[in-house]
């Protein structure tokens, strides 16, 4: 019989910021108890954490370890663990969950190397078990239309892409205010990796022409620049992109544009029209040709089935973040259920993005610096 | 010590669309776990309800009697009761849950009839409970700015009132099809009450403008009209309307504006300057004057307290109609639970629809179905 | 062979506003030439303005008796008089020219009073020239598809109209400033006549839902508002509409709406979908229906002929307000040079608001106005 | 005294486009006479479109040599030439008029080559006559707000730049077909020169970005690409741009975006703040900054003088692409009446782009091309 999927979470106590988007967006659909968590590294902090979320004190952990050590021996013991922490401390909790039992659901970018990211999906193959990336975006259902409509040759071949993804949040040195830890962990190389802006929101931009094209970037030539001064990391960068199909594009980061807010967006122009779409009115997919500018939204007409499943509410009642979000914890739990019941999950309930988009996002990360720091026009994005 | 707050609900079985939403605006904040229901007046149904929703089998009970009965008496009993059911089974529920100690949450309008409405104000008083109503829109974070921003005096003395609230999923005799179960209750005079269009979405309409500009409607003059065939109550209401201070207004509402979506929509005109806000693009609230126009989003800029307390992510990522509606169940939440621990809510959590809010849109539906069969220009709405 | 058509302007000089519009509006096609005028009733007044244009002086006269007679006379004699001055000035200019032989183009409303129209009209149809009216908003393409469209049945049989042309300028007490003349003449009811924002405004709302939609308001119920201290005619009114197919509908003026800059939008609900068009966004018609929205622009796709003429660059340029009233011009001088040449003006060349228009505008403010005053719900619209 | 001045124009004739645009621009402000012209290389041709202007056939010439001879000697002789032709025959009647003592006013890219244009401006330098180019995309008045902002430091110091402009109309080989003159000639490497859409719109995307910035281009790196088989020219371009101020930036032109029409956009980050701007909702500028949102537009609130002068009716009433056009016709001819009579003209008068603008999109175009064919990463873009 059916029951919720039970996760604990690692990192997202006090003071975090995703964490507490990724309680919502496993709340939403009512598929997913939340029981317990290793909220924060300090124990008590880690213990107060889990009295603010009102869940037994029983299950709240002082550290990880302790965590997968206990759960697993109870009876109700959780199904999977949801990874919440800054980039450098993804590998470790996702290795002991995975060899000890535990699904993975994880923030991105998958961990702090490419080198970790291979390591973890030779695990995520040894032990079979589900692992799960949340590169959120691709969960809102036009994205999703978006995607199906290139499928069936909506726009023909694909010749150009351009996606963005402006913020402006750190167009001043937060990070040396001593008072933002999100702008803290972002800009430092020791938590966040080699990069900054192209690791924390490039990589959303790269999954994303990915997956609604399903094209892939094959090599790239990149102008990355750290405009604050004193800053560790990148805060900006422009890449010029050659995809596998021949087609060309442009994706452009930032943390520096000021008055963005996350403007995630993204146009694909194929030989017949093009798509466009913008994460801060979401729920508008406009299609463009030579006879005019259709706009899709979900739940009006007739839309392809990805994205149907993809919504919850009638039409003009919008659907946001949250419940983009929501479409990642709903798949995976859907999936991990099926799986543990022994049944075979369907196309949708796989839709989310999983170790190999981890590490398709970290050899980004890493051509795209590369390419930064190079004189040669283009490097080879490997695969 | 907190504790999540536990509520059963009245309808929203297989089949049913508001209870659903119910269900996720109850979860999105973790601070209500939802323990059962009576989802359906079939008591198989009602079973089979709960076992998609993954509760308890032996908290699914066969009616609304059934479960206030036996849940009075567990230990772990509910704390509150959400109504999801149609208009016309909205107080009976409602009367004996709170005449056995359990708050209530219920779907506007508040009752099939005024004289029902006013019954239950007295019970709500006599018991002392909480009771919420969910006019879901004035959730909207930016709703409360433009509240703010109004009792603030930033447009001044409120000259004229511009809301709207057009549908178009009645443009067809939906009803006559035997397969749209929303379009026939809601079509319905046995179940809906006296009014169609004006008691399901003019209601919205009325409160909104009373909640975001704090003036009462004095007069109506009403055009009520039923364009589809068959069609046993309205479908459209053009109204025309004048408040306490001596604004003028328009409110109009419609079922057949065929294209239209959830478009409802509200402009104000004070002497200074004036707010447009629509609910389709919710996240957006133009300040607009002789100097030009400034759009508030939520989390951007110097807003209002109860606009901040209302939203749960950074800029730029939208929340929608569920977060809204989330924020009546959280607020609801809070309420309840610092009375049940001798706690008095602050001014934010006291921030929901009451049964006054009920009284007040059942005497709207009574004045506008009246004013629409008058061949008097201005209709009084005695309060 | 063709020449351009010579007009002279009576009004328009320094310090005029709308003069300037219907000089651009004329040279915009390169059909007319403007040789001369009566710029104002101060005859130094009207040489400066005259020399201001760098015309020929002889051909600047002190007023338009002046004018009509010397030019009556001349070999290269003007074709046509344009008429651009307060309300209360057009009907003696604009009898005197048509009963010495000159083609009239006239700004609206088209006379002070009714009774002047209906005289005007007799003259018109016993001189046989043309005369012009313009009611300018008519002359966007996107107007004209949306005519062209409901014609074609494209939204089926239409149910509701709603149409607003807010205005914010009025806002404060600015004809008591001393220093805006526009405010000053628009808010005397001895050189605008019975109605304020109802006749300077509310006749081109009445004019466009018109136009658009092929129908015609059969009865009305109005609430006519003075919000300006000291004001002496109307600034704001909310008007019921009934419309001779059984539709109804809302038009709402105002010169109070703070913020508003000139707001003219029409929604029109048919059975089948519904088409949306707003003046400061001109190039954009919407289409919604339950299918979805399509959004219609000038040369994009497939498009009716009276809107292709009604443009003159490539998709994605912006024609504007002086376009749309260029139209009205370039229509005027097509026919009028046809009719000089002996041949027949075809539909679009004569796709011009004339003077049964403006007998409808003077009927429209006479029945706001008067239901404005009356207790009674709905006042007759005669014709 | 003041007079219109007197202009003939060179191309234009029947099936041209941007004859027609330039002659609207020029009636548009009632300061210039068009009084005759060279419309086109076939004699008949050029008297034929004359007379559909409704032109004096005595002053509709065969060729340009004919016309500047001609007008040379007669006393109401021309005062400037406007050319229209395609690239290639720019600089001969260019040369030829101002050598004759004609001022020019002419379409771009200025010349077909760099060292046309070279020595083109040895010309213009050598005569002392006016020189315009029809850059006409900062004719806009908000773009003339944006640039009045940026001088006055309201984003700070400028850090990125993303210009853009896409069209569609490409997309398919459009001048193999036969009846597509404007693809034909646009595509022609022996009438365009040795770019397509490079130097056809790149180049008002680049002016457009240095006439906002008032910064300068210094290297850029660009992928040049010809998508529709068989086309002889670029038909896209990616261009990553380095500013003379140490600002990174992106510029994109495209004629085979499949769906867009003339989406020329810009948007300027500053370390303070954002404006952003797109061709064609030109009436918009958006400010924004970590404080909000703010949308200027035409007339309203307080705006730059620069701003103020380039529109001409009030706000809310949009003026689009024949106005921004007309600004530089009105710019061109009020500097040469007051250097014809002897009077200095002052800045805003100086506002259109000129020989030395010419100069900096030939090198541009230059610069991109060969970036396009070389395998490292930077090329200087020498001015």
């Amino acid at each position: 019989m059916a029951r919720k999927i039970r996760i604990g979470m690692v990192g997202g106590g006090r003071g975090a910021f995703i964490g507490g988007v990724h309680r919502i967006a496993a709340a939403i659909d009512g598929e997913i108890e939340l029981v317990g968590g290793a909220f924060s590294s300090t124990p008590e902090k880690s213990k107060a954490s889990g009295e603010d979320l009102m869940l037994d004190p029983a299950r709240c952990y002082g550290d990880f370890k302790e965590m997968i050590q206990k759960e697993k021996r109870r009876k109700d013991r959780m199904d999977a663990i949801s990874i919440v922490t800054p980039n450098h401390m993804h590998f470790a909790p996702a290795k002991m969950a995975l060899e000890n039992g535990f699904h993975v659901i994880c923030d991105k970018p998958v961990t702090f190397t490419l080198s970790e990211a291979r390591k973890l999906k030779d695990i995520v193959e040894k032990t079979g078990l589900t692992f799960a990336l949340t590169h959120n975006y691709t969960g809102y259902p036009m994205i999703k239309q978006a995607r199906s409509m290139i499928q069936a040759g909506a726009i023909g071949n694909i010749r150009k892409v351009i996606v963005e993804y402006p913020q402006g949040w750190l167009s001043f040195p937060e990070e040396q205010k001593g008072t933002n830890k999100q702008a803290e962990w972002r800009t430092d190389p020791k938590r966040s990796g080699i990069a900054g802006a192209v690791g924390d929101i490039g990589t959303h931009a790269e999954n994303l022409a990915e997956y609604v094209t399903g094209l892939k970037i094959t090599e790239l030539c990149a102008d990355v620049s750290t405009f604050v001064e004193g800053r560790l990391l990148d805060d900006d960068a422009n890449v010029l992109l050659h995809f596998d199909n021949g087609a060309k594009g442009i994706l452009t980061c930032s943390q520096i544009a000021n008055g963005e807010q996350n403007g995630l967006n993204i146009r694909v122009y194929g030989e017949l029209g093009s798509l466009h779409w913008h994460q801060e009115t979401p729920q508008y997919l406009k299609h463009k040709s030579i006879d005019g500018q259709r706009i899709f939204e979900p739940s009006v007409g007739d839309l392809y089935e990805a994205a149907k499943v993809s919504s919850r509410i009638p039409f003009g009642h919008p659907e946001g973040y949250l419940e983009a979000f929501a479409n990642i914890y709903k798949n995976f739990a859907r999936t991990v259920r099926k799986r543990m019941n022994g049944e075979t999950p369907n196309e949708f309930d796989l839709d989310f993005p999983t170790i190999d988009d981890g590490i398709r996002g970290m050899q980004f990360v890493e051509t795209v610096i590369a390419s930064g720091k190079s004189s040669s026009k283009w490097v080879k994005f490997k695969s």
